[in-house]
Protein backbone atom coordinates (compact mmCIF):
# COMPACT_ATOMS: atom_id res chain seq x y z
CA UNK A 1 0.00 0.00 0.00
CA UNK A 2 1.65 3.43 -1.06
CA UNK A 3 2.09 6.25 1.87
CA UNK A 4 -1.00 7.99 2.48
CA UNK A 5 0.76 11.27 2.76
CA UNK A 6 2.85 12.87 -0.25
CA UNK A 7 5.32 15.75 0.55
CA UNK A 8 6.16 17.79 -2.37
CA UNK A 9 8.78 20.05 -2.23
CA UNK A 10 12.31 20.89 -3.79
CA UNK A 11 15.21 18.71 -3.91
CA UNK A 12 15.86 21.02 -0.41
CA UNK A 13 15.35 21.06 3.65
CA UNK A 14 13.89 24.76 3.85
CA UNK A 15 10.05 25.22 4.39
CA UNK A 16 9.34 21.56 4.41
CA UNK A 17 11.76 20.32 7.03
CA UNK A 18 9.41 20.87 9.67
CA UNK A 19 6.72 19.37 8.63
CA UNK A 20 8.90 15.97 7.79
CA UNK A 21 10.09 16.23 11.37
CA UNK A 22 6.63 16.24 12.38
CA UNK A 23 5.64 13.33 9.92
CA UNK A 24 8.95 11.69 11.35
CA UNK A 25 7.80 12.14 14.62
CA UNK A 26 4.32 10.82 14.07
CA UNK A 27 5.80 8.06 12.65
CA UNK A 28 3.28 9.07 9.24
CA UNK A 29 5.29 7.14 6.60
CA UNK A 30 5.57 9.81 3.50
CA UNK A 31 6.25 9.77 0.45
CA UNK A 32 9.16 12.31 -0.20
CA UNK A 33 8.52 13.70 -3.78
CA UNK A 34 11.57 16.02 -4.44
CA UNK A 35 11.58 18.39 -7.69
CA UNK A 36 13.64 20.36 -9.72
CA UNK A 37 12.93 23.93 -10.65
CA UNK A 38 12.45 23.08 -14.12
CA UNK A 39 9.90 20.37 -13.26
CA UNK A 40 8.42 22.84 -10.40
CA UNK A 41 7.55 25.33 -13.05
CA UNK A 42 5.75 22.82 -14.69
CA UNK A 43 3.80 21.84 -12.25
CA UNK A 44 3.47 25.44 -10.77
CA UNK A 45 0.48 26.00 -12.17
CA UNK A 46 -1.56 23.11 -10.87
CA UNK A 47 -0.50 24.18 -7.44
CA UNK A 48 -3.07 26.12 -4.51
CA UNK A 49 -1.23 29.18 -4.78
CA UNK A 50 1.75 28.47 -7.17
CA UNK A 51 3.90 27.47 -4.20
CA UNK A 52 5.82 24.39 -2.25
CA UNK A 53 5.15 22.57 0.01
CA UNK A 54 2.10 21.21 -0.79
CA UNK A 55 1.20 17.86 1.44
CA UNK A 56 -1.13 15.15 -0.38
CA UNK A 57 -3.34 13.67 2.69
CA UNK A 58 -6.47 11.61 2.79
CA UNK A 59 -7.62 12.87 -0.39
CA UNK A 60 -6.62 16.45 0.29
CA UNK A 61 -4.27 18.81 -0.86
CA UNK A 62 -2.82 20.80 1.89
CA UNK A 63 -0.74 23.87 1.37
CA UNK A 64 0.87 26.72 3.40
CA UNK A 65 4.24 24.75 5.44
CA UNK A 66 2.97 26.72 8.66
CA UNK A 67 -0.67 25.80 8.98
CA UNK A 68 0.03 22.33 7.47
CA UNK A 69 2.81 21.97 10.86
CA UNK A 70 -0.03 23.43 13.50
CA UNK A 71 -2.16 20.60 12.02
CA UNK A 72 0.07 17.68 12.18
CA UNK A 73 1.15 19.02 15.20
CA UNK A 74 -2.52 18.93 16.95
CA UNK A 75 -2.57 15.30 15.70
CA UNK A 76 0.79 14.19 17.63
CA UNK A 77 -0.52 16.02 20.69
CA UNK A 78 2.30 18.99 20.40
CA UNK A 79 0.03 22.07 19.92
CA UNK A 80 0.66 23.01 23.66
CA UNK A 81 -2.20 21.72 26.43
CA UNK A 82 -3.72 24.55 27.39
CA UNK A 83 -4.73 27.87 24.91
CA UNK A 84 -1.94 29.46 26.48
CA UNK A 85 0.12 27.67 25.84
CA UNK A 86 -0.80 27.09 21.72
CA UNK A 87 -0.51 30.66 21.82
CA UNK A 88 2.87 30.61 22.85
CA UNK A 89 3.52 28.23 20.64
CA UNK A 90 2.43 30.41 17.53
CA UNK A 91 4.18 33.32 18.66
CA UNK A 92 7.48 31.66 18.84
CA UNK A 93 6.64 30.39 15.43
CA UNK A 94 5.62 32.97 13.76
CA UNK A 95 8.43 35.19 15.67
CA UNK A 96 11.15 32.19 13.98
CA UNK A 97 9.24 33.31 10.71
CA UNK A 98 10.02 36.93 10.96
CA UNK A 99 13.69 36.03 11.72
CA UNK A 100 13.61 33.61 8.98
CA UNK A 101 12.61 36.49 6.49
CA UNK A 102 15.97 37.70 6.69
CA UNK A 103 17.48 34.86 5.40
CA UNK A 104 15.28 35.10 2.18
CA UNK A 105 16.27 38.63 1.60
CA UNK A 106 19.44 37.76 1.66
CA UNK A 107 19.27 34.86 -0.59
CA UNK A 108 17.03 36.07 -2.94
CA UNK A 109 19.45 39.51 -3.05
CA UNK A 110 20.76 39.74 -6.44
CA UNK A 111 23.39 42.35 -6.00
CA UNK A 112 26.44 41.15 -4.51
CA UNK A 113 27.67 44.53 -2.55
CA UNK A 114 24.54 44.63 -1.41
CA UNK A 115 23.64 40.94 -0.49
CA UNK A 116 27.32 40.54 1.51
CA UNK A 117 26.22 43.84 3.39
CA UNK A 118 22.74 41.85 4.18
CA UNK A 119 24.61 38.87 4.98
CA UNK A 120 27.01 40.70 8.06
CA UNK A 121 24.08 42.78 9.46
CA UNK A 122 21.83 38.93 9.59
CA UNK A 123 25.33 37.98 11.45
CA UNK A 124 26.02 40.51 13.77
CA UNK A 125 22.87 42.57 14.33
CA UNK A 126 19.45 40.03 13.32
CA UNK A 127 20.45 36.63 14.79
CA UNK A 128 21.61 37.89 18.56
CA UNK A 129 18.61 39.85 18.18
CA UNK A 130 16.40 36.34 18.29
CA UNK A 131 18.85 34.01 19.32
CA UNK A 132 19.40 36.41 22.68
CA UNK A 133 15.50 36.49 23.24
CA UNK A 134 14.69 33.02 22.32
CA UNK A 135 17.82 31.51 24.77
CA UNK A 136 16.26 33.82 27.65
CA UNK A 137 12.59 32.23 26.77
CA UNK A 138 13.78 28.73 26.64
CA UNK A 139 15.68 29.35 30.00
CA UNK A 140 12.78 30.59 31.79
CA UNK A 141 10.62 27.73 30.62
CA UNK A 142 12.61 24.69 31.77
CA UNK A 143 14.77 23.41 28.50
CA UNK A 144 11.76 24.02 25.84
CA UNK A 145 10.01 27.13 24.04
CA UNK A 146 6.47 26.38 25.93
CA UNK A 147 5.14 24.93 29.35
CA UNK A 148 8.12 23.04 30.28
CA UNK A 149 7.61 20.49 27.82
CA UNK A 150 8.05 19.78 24.14
CA UNK A 151 5.72 21.54 21.82
CA UNK A 152 5.64 21.22 17.85
CA UNK A 153 7.39 25.15 17.78
CA UNK A 154 10.53 23.18 19.55
CA UNK A 155 10.30 21.02 16.84
CA UNK A 156 9.89 23.44 14.03
CA UNK A 157 12.64 25.88 15.53
CA UNK A 158 15.20 22.80 15.23
CA UNK A 159 14.05 21.94 11.97
CA UNK A 160 13.90 25.43 9.83
CA UNK A 161 17.09 25.86 11.37
CA UNK A 162 18.59 23.06 9.27
CA UNK A 163 18.61 25.47 6.00
CA UNK A 164 18.95 28.80 7.48
CA UNK A 165 22.39 26.93 8.55
CA UNK A 166 23.42 25.65 5.33
CA UNK A 167 22.42 29.17 3.63
CA UNK A 168 25.17 31.20 6.34
CA UNK A 169 27.67 27.95 6.45
CA UNK A 170 28.11 28.13 10.55
CA UNK A 171 26.33 27.04 13.41
CA UNK A 172 23.91 29.81 14.02
CA UNK A 173 23.78 28.26 18.18
CA UNK A 174 27.08 29.37 18.78
CA UNK A 175 27.17 31.23 21.93
CA UNK A 176 23.24 29.78 22.90
CA UNK A 177 23.92 26.14 25.01
CA UNK A 178 20.30 26.31 26.09
CA UNK A 179 19.17 26.46 22.67
CA UNK A 180 21.47 23.97 21.40
CA UNK A 181 20.55 21.57 23.84
CA UNK A 182 17.38 22.39 22.91
CA UNK A 183 18.23 20.91 19.35
CA UNK A 184 19.59 18.30 20.57
CA UNK A 185 16.84 17.08 22.14
CA UNK A 186 14.43 17.37 19.54
CA UNK A 187 17.27 16.01 16.88
CA UNK A 188 17.39 12.79 18.99
CA UNK A 189 13.36 12.20 19.40
CA UNK A 190 12.39 9.06 18.39
CA UNK A 191 11.63 9.33 14.79
CA UNK A 192 13.42 12.47 14.11
CA UNK A 193 16.57 11.25 14.75
CA UNK A 194 16.57 8.16 12.37
CA UNK A 195 14.40 10.55 9.84
CA UNK A 196 18.00 13.30 10.39
CA UNK A 197 20.37 9.91 9.69
CA UNK A 198 18.33 8.55 6.59
CA UNK A 199 17.29 12.07 4.82
CA UNK A 200 19.36 13.13 1.73
CA UNK A 201 21.85 15.47 2.02
CA UNK A 202 21.31 18.88 0.31
CA UNK A 203 22.75 22.45 0.57
CA UNK A 204 19.37 24.25 1.57
CA UNK B 1 -12.77 49.47 36.34
CA UNK B 2 -10.22 50.15 33.44
CA UNK B 3 -10.37 47.62 30.45
CA UNK B 4 -8.57 44.05 31.07
CA UNK B 5 -7.46 44.50 27.90
CA UNK B 6 -5.44 47.30 26.18
CA UNK B 7 -3.96 46.70 22.60
CA UNK B 8 -0.93 49.20 21.21
CA UNK B 9 -0.11 49.70 17.75
CA UNK B 10 0.12 52.92 15.53
CA UNK B 11 -2.88 55.45 14.16
CA UNK B 12 -3.64 52.95 11.63
CA UNK B 13 -5.91 49.85 11.20
CA UNK B 14 -2.57 47.79 9.82
CA UNK B 15 -2.23 44.53 11.75
CA UNK B 16 -4.06 45.65 14.22
CA UNK B 17 -7.41 46.01 12.50
CA UNK B 18 -8.13 42.17 12.78
CA UNK B 19 -7.35 41.80 16.40
CA UNK B 20 -9.91 44.95 16.77
CA UNK B 21 -12.84 43.32 15.01
CA UNK B 22 -12.41 40.09 16.72
CA UNK B 23 -12.45 42.10 20.23
CA UNK B 24 -15.76 43.94 19.05
CA UNK B 25 -17.50 41.08 17.94
CA UNK B 26 -16.49 38.96 21.12
CA UNK B 27 -17.66 42.41 23.07
CA UNK B 28 -14.53 42.75 24.95
CA UNK B 29 -13.91 46.22 25.94
CA UNK B 30 -10.55 47.36 24.94
CA UNK B 31 -8.37 50.01 25.48
CA UNK B 32 -7.43 50.96 21.70
CA UNK B 33 -3.91 52.85 22.69
CA UNK B 34 -2.21 54.66 19.32
CA UNK B 35 1.22 55.27 19.21
CA UNK B 36 2.95 57.81 16.56
CA UNK B 37 6.48 56.66 15.55
CA UNK B 38 8.45 59.28 17.70
CA UNK B 39 6.77 57.28 20.76
CA UNK B 40 6.88 54.14 19.17
CA UNK B 41 10.96 54.73 19.05
CA UNK B 42 10.94 55.12 22.84
CA UNK B 43 8.92 51.98 23.77
CA UNK B 44 10.38 50.01 21.02
CA UNK B 45 13.15 48.57 23.05
CA UNK B 46 10.47 47.25 25.89
CA UNK B 47 8.41 45.69 22.94
CA UNK B 48 9.08 41.58 22.89
CA UNK B 49 10.62 42.11 19.38
CA UNK B 50 10.05 45.80 19.36
CA UNK B 51 7.21 45.53 17.09
CA UNK B 52 3.46 46.33 17.71
CA UNK B 53 0.79 45.36 17.49
CA UNK B 54 0.89 44.44 21.51
CA UNK B 55 -2.38 43.47 23.18
CA UNK B 56 -1.67 43.18 27.68
CA UNK B 57 -4.50 40.48 28.03
CA UNK B 58 -5.03 39.55 32.19
CA UNK B 59 -1.94 40.07 33.23
CA UNK B 60 -0.04 39.15 29.79
CA UNK B 61 2.18 40.93 27.18
CA UNK B 62 0.94 38.77 23.52
CA UNK B 63 2.40 39.66 19.73
CA UNK B 64 2.36 38.50 17.03
CA UNK B 65 -0.67 39.68 15.52
CA UNK B 66 -2.11 36.56 14.08
CA UNK B 67 -1.23 34.11 16.94
CA UNK B 68 -3.00 36.66 19.30
CA UNK B 69 -6.04 36.88 16.42
CA UNK B 70 -6.39 33.25 16.18
CA UNK B 71 -6.41 33.05 20.16
CA UNK B 72 -8.80 35.56 20.67
CA UNK B 73 -10.73 33.46 17.87
CA UNK B 74 -11.15 30.36 19.55
CA UNK B 75 -12.39 32.71 22.75
CA UNK B 76 -15.35 33.45 20.49
CA UNK B 77 -15.85 30.14 18.93
CA UNK B 78 -14.82 31.55 15.56
CA UNK B 79 -11.84 29.00 14.86
CA UNK B 80 -13.31 26.39 12.87
CA UNK B 81 -15.44 23.47 14.35
CA UNK B 82 -13.36 20.35 13.20
CA UNK B 83 -9.11 19.89 12.94
CA UNK B 84 -9.65 20.31 8.84
CA UNK B 85 -11.92 23.64 9.63
CA UNK B 86 -9.22 24.71 11.63
CA UNK B 87 -6.22 24.00 9.68
CA UNK B 88 -8.45 25.25 5.99
CA UNK B 89 -8.61 29.13 8.36
CA UNK B 90 -4.53 28.65 9.28
CA UNK B 91 -4.54 28.42 4.81
CA UNK B 92 -6.59 31.05 4.46
CA UNK B 93 -4.94 33.52 6.59
CA UNK B 94 -1.45 32.99 5.89
CA UNK B 95 -2.61 32.72 2.32
CA UNK B 96 -3.86 36.30 2.77
CA UNK B 97 -0.23 37.42 4.40
CA UNK B 98 1.13 36.26 1.22
CA UNK B 99 -0.87 38.98 -0.53
CA UNK B 100 -0.73 41.50 2.24
CA UNK B 101 3.31 41.51 1.93
CA UNK B 102 3.31 43.12 -1.27
CA UNK B 103 1.43 45.79 -0.30
CA UNK B 104 4.21 46.38 2.91
CA UNK B 105 6.75 45.50 -0.26
CA UNK B 106 4.94 48.85 -2.26
CA UNK B 107 4.59 50.55 0.76
CA UNK B 108 8.47 51.03 1.95
CA UNK B 109 10.11 51.10 -1.20
CA UNK B 110 11.62 54.50 -1.26
CA UNK B 111 12.64 54.29 -5.32
CA UNK B 112 9.95 56.49 -6.88
CA UNK B 113 10.20 54.71 -10.26
CA UNK B 114 10.28 51.23 -8.77
CA UNK B 115 7.84 51.94 -6.21
CA UNK B 116 5.18 52.90 -9.15
CA UNK B 117 5.82 49.73 -10.62
CA UNK B 118 5.57 47.77 -7.89
CA UNK B 119 2.31 48.91 -7.52
CA UNK B 120 0.62 48.61 -11.02
CA UNK B 121 2.18 44.67 -10.79
CA UNK B 122 0.55 44.88 -7.12
CA UNK B 123 -3.13 45.92 -8.72
CA UNK B 124 -2.86 44.53 -12.61
CA UNK B 125 -1.06 40.90 -11.71
CA UNK B 126 -1.35 40.14 -7.72
CA UNK B 127 -4.25 41.30 -6.70
CA UNK B 128 -6.42 39.26 -8.87
CA UNK B 129 -4.40 36.18 -8.58
CA UNK B 130 -5.20 36.27 -4.98
CA UNK B 131 -8.83 37.55 -5.57
CA UNK B 132 -10.00 35.11 -8.15
CA UNK B 133 -8.58 32.15 -5.78
CA UNK B 134 -10.62 33.71 -3.12
CA UNK B 135 -13.70 34.66 -4.84
CA UNK B 136 -13.71 30.59 -6.04
CA UNK B 137 -12.66 29.31 -2.50
CA UNK B 138 -15.79 31.27 -0.90
CA UNK B 139 -18.17 30.34 -4.02
CA UNK B 140 -17.67 27.09 -3.07
CA UNK B 141 -18.05 27.08 0.98
CA UNK B 142 -21.80 28.53 0.97
CA UNK B 143 -20.36 32.31 0.87
CA UNK B 144 -17.85 32.06 3.67
CA UNK B 145 -14.33 31.41 3.38
CA UNK B 146 -14.61 27.61 5.49
CA UNK B 147 -16.93 25.44 6.65
CA UNK B 148 -19.99 27.11 5.12
CA UNK B 149 -19.88 29.54 8.12
CA UNK B 150 -18.61 32.31 9.93
CA UNK B 151 -14.79 32.06 11.05
CA UNK B 152 -12.09 34.36 12.30
CA UNK B 153 -10.60 33.83 8.57
CA UNK B 154 -13.58 35.73 7.27
CA UNK B 155 -13.07 39.46 10.07
CA UNK B 156 -9.56 38.51 9.07
CA UNK B 157 -10.45 39.25 5.14
CA UNK B 158 -12.35 41.93 6.12
CA UNK B 159 -10.56 43.92 8.86
CA UNK B 160 -6.59 43.23 6.74
CA UNK B 161 -8.73 45.05 3.66
CA UNK B 162 -8.97 47.92 5.16
CA UNK B 163 -5.66 49.72 5.12
CA UNK B 164 -4.68 47.47 1.77
CA UNK B 165 -7.64 49.36 0.01
CA UNK B 166 -6.46 52.89 1.84
CA UNK B 167 -2.90 52.22 0.33
CA UNK B 168 -3.97 51.91 -2.88
CA UNK B 169 -6.90 54.29 -2.76
CA UNK B 170 -9.17 51.84 -4.27
CA UNK B 171 -12.06 48.89 -3.63
CA UNK B 172 -9.84 46.02 -4.31
CA UNK B 173 -13.55 43.66 -4.20
CA UNK B 174 -14.23 45.37 -7.62
CA UNK B 175 -15.42 42.25 -9.52
CA UNK B 176 -15.52 40.26 -6.93
CA UNK B 177 -19.12 39.81 -6.11
CA UNK B 178 -19.00 36.84 -3.11
CA UNK B 179 -16.22 38.51 -1.51
CA UNK B 180 -17.63 41.80 -1.88
CA UNK B 181 -21.16 39.75 0.21
CA UNK B 182 -18.96 38.33 2.46
CA UNK B 183 -16.89 41.61 3.73
CA UNK B 184 -20.62 43.45 3.64
CA UNK B 185 -21.51 40.24 5.77
CA UNK B 186 -18.64 41.00 8.62
CA UNK B 187 -18.85 44.07 8.56
CA UNK B 188 -22.34 44.24 9.77
CA UNK B 189 -21.84 41.58 12.44
CA UNK B 190 -23.28 42.70 15.33
CA UNK B 191 -19.94 44.55 17.19
CA UNK B 192 -18.05 45.11 14.27
CA UNK B 193 -20.53 47.30 12.88
CA UNK B 194 -20.64 49.64 15.72
CA UNK B 195 -16.25 49.50 16.24
CA UNK B 196 -16.41 50.69 12.35
CA UNK B 197 -18.89 53.27 12.80
CA UNK B 198 -17.00 54.80 16.03
CA UNK B 199 -13.28 53.54 14.70
CA UNK B 200 -11.17 57.08 14.21
CA UNK B 201 -10.57 57.57 10.37
CA UNK B 202 -6.85 56.89 9.49
CA UNK B 203 -5.29 56.90 6.16
CA UNK B 204 -3.70 52.89 6.99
Amino acid sequence: MPPKCKLIYFHAMGLAEPIRYLLAYGKVEFEDCRVDYEHFLKIKPTMPVGQLPVVEFEGKTLFQSIAISRFFAKKFNLLGKTDEHQLSCDIVVDTITDYRLHFKDVHFCDDPVLKSQKRERLIIETTPFYLSRFETLVNTNGGFFVGAQLTWSDLYFAAILCFMESLLQRNLLDGYPTLESLRTKVNNLDGVKEWIASRPKTDL
